[in-house]
């Protein structure tokens, strides 16, 4: 159960309602909103006095819930806004991680000469094997500052454990909770106590249930502007890297109030089916994309065979914006 | 190994080299065709004198590879045609089970009212559990056979196991070999005897390499016209009824020469999504697309909760004519 | 529900009542049975005057139930019982394919000289490329005849299709319905109106609840001689052929009154973990076995990596007979 | 490829080799080690000079690997040994979260009236939901502390953060990595900086490759002392709560040199099932269990339904005995 307290209450008196209904406490627009647990379904008497309104929930999900609110969320990035009902499709695209400036700096003119605002580059890699390319770390987070600052670029990055999160969080313009960090809370509890733009990753193996949960975590410490990022999800079949759940993200605009963003390059894992999978996720009407483009994929330090080129990518964006179109939003 | 052998041999010449080289034999298009293991990569000497023309194989898939046949096949149903490139994306549309006549020809008269060629219904239910409805039979078979007359429309429908195979292959204009009976060796070597289109479905469990290996039953019978349905794998994620497959559709289109077709119907399981779901398989230029709609879906007596109403199926199938345009096909 | 019917009606009232109750009727045991839709969890007024008993279900699960029938079914197999309370472990050894007299012969004489009562072995083999191996058919099944006189074994082999059901269900002692048959309704009900013993393996894509539901299709034809044979799921995992669900083992041990198999070999696909998992089962207490054993493994035509040879399989055997006492089994 | 240098050369040379050739420089036993990229499979000619032994892989595992040490490591906790050859099977007992001093001393005494030596119980717990008990924290590992000084029982319990690694590591005889924290490599690094030894548990997603590999984040730190816990991974069946994957057990024991500890409670998730799956884990001659037990299960902050109460763990560890002598191990 979400309520509403009241306007004009001491922060002690929250502190003390809070514990007393094991509630969890947060500030959001000059707001004093307690979370109970999802299994409440009527005003606690104790607390009555003080609730300005209430919301009930048929699920665990609360905050990300369309029973608690039932629009979608827009989020401002930069000068741009997504999600609510702008029927923007966002467009964040680059390398699979940041290698050189001259590497970042032709993406970034790509992206310019297409009028996407969107860079997206790894600095921090969660790789697999600790005998691979393990990322730039710090270096190629000042790279991507620079990156902003030399072609206005909105800047997307990701975070792989909680020692950087506050560097990335300082930087970046979206912070990338990647697909093997999506259960850690130390980093969303730290993405939670900031207001700057959260896109989570699902996790490979994660539930869509496991998946909005872990947002509840940043929306319970008070950060309201979460992305959810279908990017695909380990089944059986191992033709392709993973099984892009396009079902899943139907559930997730159905039932929750979070922009969806779709990432087909690393479902797919092969540059050959991502062209298709984009166009088929525009034609859901998602709020976002994140795709992996590099200048010269065949030398990339990381997911060599799913990053497309500068041409396969022009070659594709073009190709977006009639499915766009047909859908009633706009590639931004 | 693929071998198109010389027109002027014997039969019982190439029975003898069959046996002798451990393949299997067919006719297509006037000419005699034998399909040796995959494994082997260089044209047997004893059968050398023979060959017209060889292929050799990259993969366990023969008769279906691009490296056998580099474009897509088309496949002819009565006065229309799909695949090849004709760029059209067929709907086939209707009720999950045939019910009785006055359900069936409202819905062929929805489908005419849209200029929609193609009925799908089914009359042999393979249901789960022997203590539910277990369609109509060949009655329902012989109602279809009735609105096809009266209505002008193909006619596709399932077979559950060999018993009626022979029994649709003669009425419908499209088999449909269902999820659970397509490893079916008896249904799939009577399929393969016929030259009558077959909609093949992957088995909710199949890899992608198994269920174009079923494919691969048929077309060494020497029925050149099978259409791959993706419908929905069984993953962890149970929110939805299962999870279809795009990644899967990319890689079947990229490595077969066969048509494909998508069901969002069974993989949803659920209302809501279904639209979205259709739109995304159509923006990736499939050849067809098989729908559930029933008059009055509450009192379905299958799959209730997957079939759209008229309405809602009519104002989707609207919103399906652009976006098949903006990736260049025709919905017909 | 399931309901007993009172011993003294005509059929052709019993058969009204089954149309009138869309109910399910069999006999068995000089008992006349209806079963009704689980759903329904109070006699019907009309059917009262007729009931001899009537069990409700707590799931979809009818006459597998120990909501029907608390105690475990025990099954007789010519001159030997498992299930029940025999607190048996039938080993059941033997190739994959049966090839030629030579090797079926030198296998059974291995099993006699362990002191085993049953053998494998395929004859009609449901391979997933029409380009391999398919069996030796109805030859192969009369040499497991003539291996039966020679040797008094028990013979347990393989139904890929309906066509040959009937042909099995006479010469073999335990009819196997394998992992891609297992929803093949013309099957399951040819085996339903059958006594002999049927292995019913589930489908590698299948949950514990559809395979359950399909031993229903062969139980409420009134056969009530069904084992449930675990055999290895589909899941992310391929470095090995499949994930042995020992977790559904439990779970169909503690709900259904059906006896359990084990086949450790398809699971694993590989020999070297064989022993190992076939400990694990026999420590759980099951009812029998299903185990790959071949003269030449490195010969065989199907199946090569999984199947032991006779000092592996020998030596693994000895090793189960105190891994079966310290649970209380004797190994058969 | 893993390189053992000769013993006279001095840090900064060996610094200097290993950023040369990319390696990973750890000590352990007195002996310096490089492990360069796997796929490197003969000696740099520039490294030659310096090398005493050099082992080349068969795949990316490389320290875990049996290639590189063919026996099976040991662990030595506190006075205890497992692995090597030992024959040793340590159970690891206790509930789920450390709740009071009064339930984890119940506890206590029960292991200890068993004379079983290692107790388990969660401080911090990684919960999905936000909204549900998260652990008792710091104050819970000052409890445990207490109990090994008062009861003499070795201590593990679980880091979900790197937050608080460092004081885990301080305070317990094993440090748990859950399965939600597996891929974490600030934990992963930080537990190879210490010799402490360390359960890594497979995450429920992850790939038996995926799993070694996190393994050799730790073990190239220079942390010999890892053990790897198979807990059960997602799969479509959802009858029970993960799928236990003894599959894997059979392969991670064939080609790794890490003991393996199993635990059936997480992959069960219902009492009814555990006694049977861990005596199917002790049949395979494991290393080690996990198990969850409770003085009152009905009563505990989290998994509820999957902890035995102690009457049902104290019989169900008389029956794991004769188990563990039929498969030549000694239950500690």
């Amino acid at each position: 159960m979400i309520i509403h307290l009241k306007g004009d209450l001491a922060p002690e008196k929250i502190a003390t309602l809070a514990t007393a209904h094991e509630a969890i406490h947060f500030r959001s627009e000059d707001r004093d909103i307690l979370v109970l647990s999802s299994k409440i379904t009527s005003v606690p008497t104790a607390l009555a006095p003080y609730v300005d309104q209430s919301f009930v929930m048929s699920s665990d999900i609360q905050l990300a819930s369309k029973d608690y609110q039932s629009y979608k969320r827009n989020i401002k990035i930069r000068q741009d806004v997504l999600g609510g009902n702008t029927n923007h499709t966002m467009m964040m695209a680059g390398p699979c991680s940041i290698e050189s400036w001259e590497q970042i700096s032709q993406t970034a003119e790509l992206l310019k000469s297409l009028n996407i605002k969107t860079l997206r580059a790894g600095c921090f890699k969660p790789r697999t094997s600790p005998y691979t390319f393990q990322g730039m770390g710090e270096e190629g987070l000042k790279m991507l500052v620079k990156v902003r600052e030399t072609y206005d670029l909105n800047i997307i990055t990701e975070v792989k454990d909680s020692s950087h999160v506050d560097l990335v969080i300082d930087h970046a313009d979206i912070v990338q909770i990647g697909t093997k960090a999506m259960y850690d809370q130390s980093i969303l509890r730290k993405c939670g106590k900031s207001t700057k733009p959260v896109l989570l990753k699902r996790g490979f193996g994660t539930t869509l249930q496991e998946f909005v949960q872990a947002a509840e975590f940043i929306l319970s410490g008070g950060n309201p502007n979460v992305m959810l990022c279908e990017r695909g999800i380990r089944t059986f079949e191992n033709k392709t890297r993973f099984t892009l759940d396009l079902t899943g993200v139907a559930y997730l605009k159905e039932f929750t109030n979070l922009p969806v963003v779709v990432d087909p390059s690393h479902a797919m894992g092969y540059r050959y089916g991502i062209p298709d999978l984009t166009r088929a996720a525009v034609a859901m009407g998602i709020d976002g994309l994140l795709i992996e483009t590099h200048p010269t994929p065949e030398l990339a330090k990381s997911d060599a065979a799913q990053q497309l080129n500068f041409d396969e990518f022009t070659k594709m964006f073009h190709s977006l914006k009639p499915v766009a179109e047909a859908v009633g939003q706009k590639l931004i």
